[in-house]
């Protein structure tokens, strides 16, 4: 039942549900004397915001971070970092017809099976509300690890079937923040906003998929066996609500290639060894080998739709559900921070196991 | 630097280097007065064995399980069991070329700089040789598990460009079983043999596609936010080496979905709710639904091949590597049960928490 | 470093510094729909509140429960249950004095090599303010365990010389919360209290011993090799502020007994085995018996005192220190309600796994 | 249920029953490249082997500690090292009458009614011939510890009622050594001998007091709140078969003090901050000073003696007994090196983390 917290090193601890007073994390295992930026911290939590444009949701929450422990004259202290992010704009009564009718890819019935209670208000602790406070942990991760020249850029690939082209260079946040979408191709940016607007106004969503690429992490970063980098990733990034896939590299495409193709021929460059190529996506044998870190993570469209619906109630009769609650008909412009984030802080976590040895 | 136990009710700990005396697990956590069926138990094994068939290695092992502690009369005792496996036909002097070339598509000179001081013999500690202890653990957690009715089958699903057809039922063990490469499909099975027959002769290597279902486990299985079913899931098969990618259900394909499309709806079924459809491969929200769980995994080509390659050595020069050692042309046949085994040993952790609730 | 959370099943993670804006404790893995009796938990938490009494610590605060997450209608969700309580009555200028000079007895200039940067003001994270999220967590799990008919009883068994009788039966909670020390006999309670304010007119402190029975917990709870309860009690309550000790049954007493007068004879009583006596403590081979667990708890005399001691500064220097701060004589009575909490966390974090079996 | 490890950094697993095929460890954390001297390693685990004098048990075993992975040319991997050290000299049929007897002071019928199956020879899991595995770790630990500076002595300070002198240095090695029952005043020791000659003469038995001090630990190590070096060290040493109890510095006595008797006043010496005394025992604040750390522990007399006990069956029986097997009239002789052992896997474990700040 305890799997509210993540991490060895570094150990983020979330609670919070949707329509409580707040929602939250713990940060254990901060290095100390380490001074926060809290502006550029705003700035990052303001990413992940509802309301920041007319492709997201309309909920309003300014998500100003307020900090409860763990911080002294703007540095760290060695100590837990507690902070909190209210709640003010929750609509409960928004919620009231669907106290007990189950939502069709919503974890609904399942919390009222697992638990025998359950606050149905926005969703409660599965709403994605809660990854507020991951953001807020993660953009402190990033601060320390851009101090390591450790940097994390993610932004949406693919929505639909409309495709981002292969980039040659990682892109700049600029060009990733120049649009609502967070697609760094200025053309297909703009597609892909008017599917989302077509999606909306139809009552439907859409999914899509977020690449994220690593740069500056050292050779040597994740455990052979069971703490390898990308099975770590994978096992923080899979938390993210509406992820149904993750690979790494030339993941699944890498499944149709020869050895001959997809092995990264080693070879020396500026004193010390790099993959010619980077088809393993940085990785090999579960360790950084100082290459970009590449992977894919996979979204479903958003499970919430206007469009009617068949499903049950708690009495187990069929109703049809015609949903209320403000939502994203597309969740990935708001998960690029997020994905951002919890690569963060599981990077931290091995970086802090790393700089031991 | 301590990665190598996995699980939180039913920890399993790894240790042992392909060419050391031996490979092994302590799996603490165990329901004790358990009855290990412990012909059964070997014959899983048996199906990672190298040497099975002439498209594995030649290495021929007989994998012996060893019980060290925790059964008595042949009852576990509710103490860690622990068992090895001996390594016996492990031609080291195969690897005395290896000891300072490093090998395109694998860790070695990551060990060297990780750790100062490596077993290079047969790939040390990252060989997949280790995995016939995980093997053994799973056979064991396969048999409790088949206690609770819950059933695990993996298969190739696809090899390089050869796909198996979609199957409307779950595929027997037999059919699985019925051929060398563990395709139910006997029609693919074939063409894949044949493939993987040709990639050896050619000194290539090739990767694929392992199809898992998991049938009768109950509703309610993992836990919201940072222990999702998938999540789980996700962080014991992406640490199984070879392995670049993970998705459920429709997984990258559901990118591509509407919401209209995706959502399963929910629908009353012998007295408990049930997906109409399932795109969602039975996990929302990261619990369990109770319809059948199903993912696949991404295997790369396997990297040993026999094609001469440019890579470098200890000594930062560029060098030709001809390979030695026996491998496998395709590691997905052994996989299979691999697969089996750290998806069982996943569930089983959940599932002990789960009968606490 | 991330050593901010105890416990397996029931994790508790306590953040918060003494002057920061609040203390508090995030519970994960409490059982769901529990419903809290929030009045009588309040009551509990007073019991630990700075300013009680005239032998504590003039500190005034209300250590009003604030509850953040988990909990819906009364009810528990869950998910994980974040409370803080607010710091009000800080005076940080008492301790500006102190920014450079360190305290004996305190950890001051170990914060100050260990983190490179501290909170001085009222001890920061050393202080004994975080107990109060401690013992607020503790009085929930005080709540289940009593619906389980497991109670915890602590008193103040010794303040500096000054001894209680031995009692034939549990004390009644009654007759410990009668005075200001928590003793239940009263003339030993009076011959400590006088000694406190003796000591605090002196500008000294007094150490002591706290007594705990728990009563109802039935046989079986503990695991072998190192999850024995007595070594699980021991961690929980050796990281109490103050605590430099702490024995089972006999304890160091047992050390001068021989096996024929230590050992208790197994005997059955009402269907069930006991122990004729109860040397052990109600633990053998770490696991409970079903008679009384009882132990004692070692307190060392506070080491803030008034009157003037020898020390060092920051600067390396020998000085004089005067100290301020508002502070208790005899950190024990205040203490009673601590020991309860921590013990009431070990046990549940054990009960909720010994359910599963 | 999985408790059967301990430590975050340097985890240890322990396995094995007394008169199963072995017992072992799998040690996860160490550092690589560490060369081992397998011939001290060995030395130090023959002090805790049965049958070293006359006044411990009769079971002779060899305790030869077998390496089954983690090491490659006397060197550490950095991968897990397993080990086992193989039960010989088991006399499983001496334990026959006890299948059905419970022994007073052993946790027989709470393993009978904790695992519903049990092995009863030698006490199967309970027995402490698995601390054997705990002490070839700790020896490893040990070895690693020297070579930071660090030594950790411990020796039998009391016997039933001998007590040893008080020391003014920390005893050697060699005059530890120099006698049977390992303590380090030759006179005491004598009588401690002759006492528990005596109680195997009565077919009784014995407790006492190890007294442990750890020299060189640098200041910083142990963390505040739930990781205080004392907690950490309590729940390490509390695990060991037959302790009763543990105090840090002056312990219970401690109790009896005014704050201004029991303050260890600051003073610089050779340019660091020491106490002028050390009744805290190096401890303040749960982190340690860099002053000696000193602790005690309580053993109660061993639970198997040869008198006549009452006790009960397995049917509920009120039975005699009059017990076989081979057993030390007095544990402490040998528990020294346990102490020493889990002493430094606590240590190794904290000092892992604090080299990583």
């Amino acid at each position: 039942m305890a799997r509210n917290s993540i991490g060895k090193n570094l150990v983020v601890t979330s609670f919070g549900e949707s329509h409580g007073p707040s929602v939250g994390v713990v940060i254990d295992g901060f290095p100390s004397n380490f001074t926060i930026n809290h502006k550029a911290l705003q700035s990052f939590v303001n990413r992940r915001r509802p309301g920041q444009s007319n492709i997201t949701t309309d909920r309003n929450e300014l998500d100003q971070v307020q900090w409860l422990s763990g911080i002294y004259e703007d540095k760290t202290l060695g100590s837990p970092i507690a902070l909190v992010i209210a709640n003010n704009d929750a609509r409960s009564k928004d919620y009231d017809a669907l106290k007990d009718t189950y939502r069709p890819g919503h974890a609904d019935w399942l919390y009222d099976h697992k638990y025998q209670h359950r606050d149905h208000r926005g969703g409660g602790r599965s709403s994605a509300r809660i990854t507020a406070g991951w953001v807020a942990a993660g953009a402190l991760a990033i601060q320390y690890l851009e101090q390591q020249c450790i940097s994390i850029r993610s932004w949406v690939n693919q929505v639909w079937h409309i495709h981002a082209p292969n980039c040659e260079a990682t892109p700049t946040s600029e060009s990733i923040e120049s649009n609502d979408v967070r697609c760094w191709h200025v053309e297909t940016a703009e597609q892909m906003v008017e599917a989302i607007r077509q999606a909306k106004m139809d009552g439907d969503s859409l999914g899509g998929v977020i690449r994220c690429v690593i740069e500056g992490l050292p050779a040597g970063i994740g455990e052979p066996v069971f703490g390898k980098l990308h099975a770590i990733l994978g096992h923080y990034l899979l938390n993210i609500n509406a992820v149904k896939g993750i690979s790494f590299g030339d993941g699944f495409a890498s499944t149709k290639m020869k050895g001959s193709e997809h092995n990264d021929a080693w070879a020396m460059n500026n004193g010390r060894i790099h993959g010619k190529t980077n088809h393993s996506g940085g990785i090999v044998g579960g360790i950084s080998t100082g290459d970009p870190v590449i992977f894919d993570l996979a979204f479903k469209p958003t499970s919430t739709i206007s469009l009617t619906q068949e499903t049950v109630n708690k009495a187990g009769e069929t109703v049809e559900l015609n949903a209320q609650g403000r939502h994203d008909p597309c969740v990935l412009p708001r998960a690029v921070p997020i994905v951002d984030a919890m690569s963060a802080l599981a990077l931290m976590d091995l970086f802090l196991e790393y700089k031991k040895d």
